[in-house]
């Protein structure tokens, strides 16, 4: 039985939009880790709370696939829920809805629990709180992809700087997405729609790290990407688009 | 007599503080130009209405003063009216207030309207809607500096991507903001508070520029930036910071 809030209401701000006022990637990505982050601090397991025995969450890999992306100033509701739970990973499940409580999309998410000394995986069996809080319900999409290797060319190399990093100096989760979003142009943009995202990480960026983005088509409107840092692949990704009709 | 609001209240967002849990001088930029939108909306000038007769708002010139920068999930409160008009540019002023509604700082902006067709100002004495709106209260801080050009070598070389453009495919002037705050490193901004920012805007850059950013410390805690886009001149900053004396 659990009483706790699980879905949390976020309006579209105006830095949350692309060129066709339409939510980015990165923006959508960071309002379902900010949910997952109520989440777990409502049921006791946040990040602050875990940094108090000196342990963290990791994100290891995502899934996001929405049919209907919110504009500017609209609401969408993010329901959040742990589906399962493992010896070292644990699946958090997303139920996304409009602002007139249509469902528009499902994302998987796939976390560890790593020991902030040791950065090893902490057994999830050991902790009977998140054990108590999972909820079960499936969600109708495919779990996330592992990801191999990307080949193909890069298209974007840059420093990482102060803006891309968060409290611990690793590069912000929004970042990776907007770098690979950016391997697209506006023409792309307007005459497709995102499908699904897949998205696995490997190992973090740091303040300084050189990193390059490779990108390639893999299949008809499937493409795949890799980040490196100081060429350690980072991160792997995978977005699948569909042809957006023009209307007649 | 003015009996609209004039006022607006913003929580700081996750994705708008840096490392430090602190909001970042691009999200602060951001908010200032948020609520200067909602106010010129409700007061008839906004830039949709702007649109319907071919004509925008664009800024020229910023300052802005805070002497303390909220935290994640803090409320800062904007209140902004026309200070004064001329015949081809208007500025507005800021007053920001922390979650306690103590002032922490002030901006003064100046902006053009131009005939989106011709690219030329249009004479604001002919628009009685905005001359009735102005308030006419000063805030006690300088106004925005004209700056001149920067020597100095470039730090940052880039492309105008998808994630940088807004709705007519210029950059968005969070982007340059951004672009400049990454002069810095860590170390400096645990060391050092901003006190004062000023931007001049002079060309928009657009989708697939070159962009190249150059910076360079002027006087002591004081750094100016320009930024070109295929070698023309885009905008100019000025930062002056304080060093933060270590507590005792």
């Amino acid at each position: 039985m659990n009483l706790l809030k699980t879905s949390y209401t976020f309006q579209v701000s105006p830095q949350s939009v692309d060129f066709r006022y339409k939510i980015t990637l990165p923006a959508l990505t960071d309002l379902l880790l900010t949910a997952a982050g109520y989440n777990a601090d409502e049921n006791g397991f946040g990040i602050r709370t875990l940094q108090q025995n000196n342990s963290s969450w990791v994100l290891l890999r995502l899934a996001i696939e929405l049919h209907e992306f919110p504009e500017q100033y609209e609401e969408l509701s993010i329901e959040t829920w742990i589906h399962d739970i493992g010896r070292v990973n644990t699946s958090r499940n997303f139920r996304i809805r409009n602002n007139r409580q249509e469902i528009i999309g499902y994302a998987i998410s796939n976390w560890a629990m790593i020991d902030m000394q040791t950065r090893r995986a902490i057994d999830l069996n050991s902790l009977p709180t998140i054990k108590a809080c999972v909820a079960g319900d499936p969600v109708p999409i495919e779990k996330p992809a592992k990801l191999g290797p990307v080949e193909g060319e890069p298209f974007e190399q840059l420093k990482v700087r102060y803006s891309h990093i968060d409290i611990n100096q690793h590069v912000n989760t929004m970042r990776y997405v907007e770098w690979i979003s950016n391997y697209f142009d506006p023409v792309h943009y307007t005459s497709h729609q995102l499908k699904r995202f897949d998205i696995n990480f490997m190992s973090e960026l740091v303040f300084g790290d050189e990193v390059v983005v490779t990108g390639q088509s893999t299949e008809q409107h499937e493409y795949s990407f890799e980040i490196k840092g100081n060429n350690n692949t980072s991160c792997r990704a995978r977005l699948l688009f569909q042809p957006i009709r023009p209307s007649l």
